[in-house]
C-alpha cells in the first residue's frame, strides 16, 4: 500500500482525453522500456498496488500491466516533470515490459548515418 | 546530415494532433531528460540538422531544442517502440535540458511510502 500527498497528484495536468504520458524506466539498468498512458485512476491503482496499472487506448480499459503475462512492474519511484503533465514511473519489472516479449518496447531503430560535415 | 531509411519513418503513427511523444535520454548517463512532443516536420529537421526539433505545443510552432539557450542536444540514436506510435530519442545533451536549469525536466518525486505489507 502506497500513500501519496494529494497536493502532488492534484499538481498534475492530464490531456483533454484525461491520460497523462507515463515513461517507464528500469530502477536497475536505466533502460526505457516503454511508454504508457495513465488516467486518474491507474495511477490511484498503481499507487494503491505498487505495480504499475495503465489504460489502454486500444482496448479503452484500465489495464493491470503483467496481470495475464505475470510480467508485473514493481514501482521503486514516480517522478512528473516540470509542466506536471507527463510521469516517469522507476520500476523493477518481473519479466520483459513488450507483448512481442522483448525486453524493452523500444527495441527498433530508426537506422540512420551521420555524414561528415 | 542524417539520411533515413523512409521506409521507417513511414511506419511511424503520428496522433489525431499531427503529432508523436519523443523520450529524451541522456546516451551517456540514461537519465531521462524530457518528455517533448515531435510531428513530422520537426523529426526532418531533427534528423536533417542532427540536434533534436520539437513542436512546442504551448507556442504552436517549430522549436530548435536550444536555440535560444545554447542548450541543443546531439542526436545520436533514435528507437522506436512496438506500435510505431512514441521515439526514444538519445542524445548527448549540451546543458540543462530542462527550462528551469535543472538537468532533467523529472526533477520532482511524488512522495510516497511502502507501507509494510
Amino acid at each position: 500500500m502506497i500513500t501519496l500527498e494529494h497536493s502532488n497528484v492534484d499538481e498534475l495536468k492530464y490531456g483533454s482525453d484525461g491520460l497523462i504520458p507515463a515513461i517507464i524506466q528500469d530502477s536497475r539498468t536505466l533502460q526505457v522500456l516503454t511508454l504508457a498512458w495513465m488516467n486518474a485512476k491507474s495511477l490511484q491503482r498503481t499507487l494503491a498496488s505498487g505495480e504499475t496499472w495503465f489504460w489502454s487506448r486500444s482496448r479503452r480499459a484500465l489495464w493491470h500491466k503483467g496481470e495475464t503475462s505475470g510480467h508485473t512492474q514493481k514501482v521503486v519511484e514516480i517522478r512528473y516533470d516540470c509542466d506536471a503533465d507527463a510521469l516517469l514511473v522507476l520500476v523493477e519489472p518481473r519479466g520483459p515490459a513488450c507483448h512481442t516479449g522483448e525486453t524493452s518496447c523500444f527495441y527498433r531503430k530508426l537506422p540512420f548515418h551521420r555524414e561528415p560535415s
